[in-house]
């Protein structure tokens, strides 16, 4: 007979499994449409586990979001403390969302859809989870930067959806890439050089030009 | 009896009612999953109006996306060939594309629902329609200010993207937009605010600092 540690290992390797089956999903389907049994079939784990570790879709897109997104705040709030003049600060922060965007492209996606289909407590939750936190993050680096005298005085709440918008566009139109464009796959290497054209985008437009 | 005219009149009178539903329904759920249900509801004509106009879900779509974006291809042509310096052009270009997705905030989720969810011809044929024409009109801009000697050399490709991303933002985020900074309504004020600041963040990154 398994021990009670034994049962919670295993539980958590199931619900583990779960995760990254939906997180392949979407990635390769890019969209957030995927069904219970697409995810039991890709897994293959029995789709009463879903219900079981996460009580719905939309506890399984939280959780997806959590294990995707969680963890990069703890990393966000010791960049805004960190002792750092702040265009410094800004350009790591760009850079790291758009690491994220490309891990995770399905990630804005999975954040509309549980603020429009599910009730407004969902999106209220998202919002304080994950969109404010970011939001504030980018307001004290960009006040940090009129304080050094380096960045010009920028709406933050326009500049933050500039910014999301922005990062996120090349991972969410693959569509666009693909038949306009010709390209099938973001590597590396553009996913860097995106990177890059967004940094120098946004701090050439913060940055005061003595 | 109806003449042949009138009754042609009366065809397009539907259609236009079937469009104009659709849109109003999308725009208020910041969403593209509607119904035939719905739209017959909301136009109060009969949904089976809806296959004798547009076919299938992908042909009303489509319509739509023409109704709501064709039109201001002739005029982006225009602005392409007109007597301008590239700065100027660049600034009318991106206060019109955030014109449009003032108006239409859906129109980027409609680009993408008939990209993903339907067959690769359909897919093949919005990027020929719409998305290489627009890139290849901000392409033509961008050089044009590389040789008036007031642009920096950008990858026109990641430009499209950025711009796109960021110009769509703020309409396709409503959600954050509600639940994180507590408004609930863009306002003409607002839309020209961000118009402004894409402009800026945009402008600042091509021009030259001489």
């Amino acid at each position: 007979m398994a021990s009670t540690a034994q049962r919670k290992d295993s539980g958590i390797a199931s619900a583990d499994a779960l995760l990254n089956a939906t997180s392949a999903l979407m990635t390769e389907r890019n969209s957030v449409d995927v069904t219970f049994v697409d995810i039991a079939q890709r897994s293959g784990l029995n789709s009463a586990l879903i219900r079981y570790h996460f009580g719905n879709k939309a506890g399984l897109f939280m959780a997806l979001l959590e294990r995707d997104a969680g963890g990069t705040f703890g990393n966000l709030d010791a960049l805004v403390e960190a002792d750092m003049p702040a265009p410094q600060k800004m350009r790591h922060h760009i850079s790291g969302v758009i690491k994220t965007y490309y891990r995770y492209p399905y990630m804005n996606r999975l954040v509309g859809a549980l603020s429009i289909d599910t009730d407004s407590e969902t999106a209220r939750f998202i919002a304080e989870r994950f969109t404010k936190p970011l939001a504030a993050a980018q307001k004290a680096i960009l006040e940090q930067g009129v304080r050094e005298g380096v960045f010009r005085d920028v709406d933050p709440m326009l500049f933050y959806f500039s910014l999301i918008g922005a990062c996120d566009h090349l991972f969410h139109a693959r569509h666009s890439l693909k038949y306009a464009f010709g390209i099938d796959e973001i590597t590396d290497e553009m996913r860097r050089g995106y990177a890059d054209h967004i940094t120098e985008l946004l701090m050439e437009s913060i940055l005061l030009h003595r």
